[in-house]
């Protein structure tokens, strides 16, 4: 739908994955737009072949650049006078045509990038994203994605708060979503997925997510679908997509992500304690610091805005310049690997699907 | 209410703290009756005042209490001819009159016993003390509720898993429960409160949640409520009660373990790893053993069924006799503190509140 937006209708779609351009919010984030620059900085050492337009307070962006090479190296700037703040409701955002985050997403719809990171405030790049971007044809409302650590590998969890009450079909929606971004980003060939319940034993469950379930086991991914998953299935990585509506999945992965750190702040008080508990740490200190990079929380940033015509990324607003290159990755590794190509693809099989067996209305 | 179907209309209501009966399940749990009867032996020394009523096979429990002579001291046998199992529905569970669980919830109806304690079928043993017990003048439905371990010491959170969908009076109801609870089980004397939702940047969080916000903050416990909380802030301690819908409570709850989970079985990988590793554990082992100790799953064991004429624990059914007399412990708490003559209070002050600035029409 952006491609009635583009000025140049020449354009090839979709572009050359040799070539690629992320739009990125600099004035994004608490330390905006120094961790920005910086973060792009390392995302251009990994990536030779990506290009950023870095869009906000050219006054302030200029010395940055100057004095970060790399950063220097790999980036355009586009002026932009003004900034979304963290506390802004989306309404007044979708006004602001001029701030740093509207014209990076104005970016994507134009074409003259590929996908768009930022860490500014996540119901205004939503909003803007819905609006300026669309949702792909066939999606009722986009979700947003991450990763988690769990004991079998890294784990997919959608949504995370981009809607938080969710019909049947949305749910549906966010698997065939959450499929696709499992085989991108963590390059899985047919992820699992489970849809997350309460103890089937404490409760008869819920309306919704049965006939989620009923839909999915009858679709194309029916053979990738687990059922039911619970709370402890996400850690325990019992399968490698879990599907939830966004209230739930927003609280599941702020309370895991919160007992982590529970567990390694302890850790960090013992080894602390004593001298004896000091050297305990120094002889089993390979494998703590393995656990602690695994665990880091800045290895999981970077939510993703699935099912919009165009990659958007959100990043943590508290995180530093490691944590913003990581969320630029997961953006770089969806523009190189077509998801969206790829995602219109599944969403034709899983209509098919739907209409064969359950005409849409009857799925609402 | 269930002092209608007490036989024996002159037994004083309320019973002496000093001298208590609590009804157990015999043959609820996965390694039931051997679990349960080894646990009534640790939690009878631990409480020399209380006697239990065991109900179940008569034939099974003789030898088990012969082999334990604390236990046996500190019970009576009821013989329960059936036994409700893992996989039975509640309603095909509220029919078989003459289960073990069944006949421990009607000695407690019938001021036989001050409580109940049962490892069996959650959703049954919900239904049943629902139907036998009654809930609480003023209590619309009966939340589960339980104790996590988080960075400023435990914390009650609920409901979490009796209802699925709650509306702003439940969610009010839950807070004033929790309330007496945390007094009750934790021994504060003014607990704060947390309302469970997603954070207030990323979305405009829900109508449900902010009503009952609203009505908290104007009622007598107004000055102990904290405002909204999200998921993060349970293993962070921000508040001592965390008050949320079945689902989301359930998820939450089951995450969290997960997650503290995940990171002891990492750690024993690690100090498994290597001789070094090994040396390191010895060295730092007193406060990994305290830790151990105090993310020990056992020592959270017992939901708490509240709002009900009667006390109502539910013990994990994997547990072990240490478990199990850990949710007898709680059990024995809320009897000795007379935890319902309390709610019954806060319940009418509560009601005082609502009628005068929310009509309970209004509320729903």
């Amino acid at each position: 739908m952006s491609e009635a937006l583009d000025p140049e209708p020449a354009a090839p779609e979709p572009p050359q994955a040799e070539i690629f351009t992320l739009a990125v919010d600099a004035m994004g984030g608490d330390r905006a737009p120094e961790v920005v620059v910086n973060g792009i900085g390392i995302a251009a050492e990994r990536h030779p072949e990506a290009k950023f337009l870095l869009v906000g307070d050219e006054a302030r962006l200029l010395p940055l650049l100057l004095a970060n090479k790399r950063a220097r190296a790999a980036c355009t700037v586009l002026h932009a006078p003004d900034t979304i703040t963290g506390d802004c409701k989306p309404t007044a955002a979708l006004r602001q045509r001029q701030a740093s985050m509207r014209l990076a997403i104005d970016a994507v719809a134009e074409g003259r990038a590929q996908g768009v990171v930022s860490a500014g405030n996540t119901g205004a790049l939503l909003a803007l994203s819905k609006v300026v971007l669309k949702t792909l044809p066939g999606i009722d409302r986009p979700a947003m994605a991450a990763i988690m650590p769990s004991a079998r590998g890294d784990v997919v969890m959608l949504d995370l708060g981009a809607n938080v009450a969710c019909d049947s079909r949305n749910l549906v929606e966010f698997a065939l979503l959450g499929d696709m971004f499992a085989r991108t980003v963590l390059g899985l060939t047919a992820p699992t997925i489970g849809l997350l319940n309460v103890g089937s034993e404490e409760l008869k469950g819920d309306d919704r997510v049965r006939r989620a379930a009923e839909i999915l086991r009858r679709s194309h991914i029916g053979n990738q679908f687990y059922g039911f998953v619970e709370g402890h299935d996400i850690p325990g990585g019992t399968t490698d997509v879990v599907v939830t509506d966004g209230f739930t999945g927003n609280v599941a992965l702020k309370t895991g992500e919160g007992a982590l750190k529970l567990a390694t702040d302890l850790l960090r008080q013992i080894f602390s304690s004593s001298l004896s508990a000091k050297l305990g740490y120094l002889l089993a200190k390979p494998g703590l610091d393995q656990m602690k990079l695994w665990l880091d929380p800045r290895r999981y940033n970077g939510a993703v805005m699935l099912g919009l015509n165009g990659v958007v990324v959100k990043s943590h607003g508290g995180t530093d310049a490691e944590g913003f290159a990581h969320a630029t990755d997961v953006a770089i590794d969806m523009v190189v690997h077509r998801f969206n190509d790829r995602i219109r693809e599944g969403l034709g099989r899983l209509g098919e699907a739907m209409t064969e067996q359950y005409p849409l209305a009857a799925v609402r």
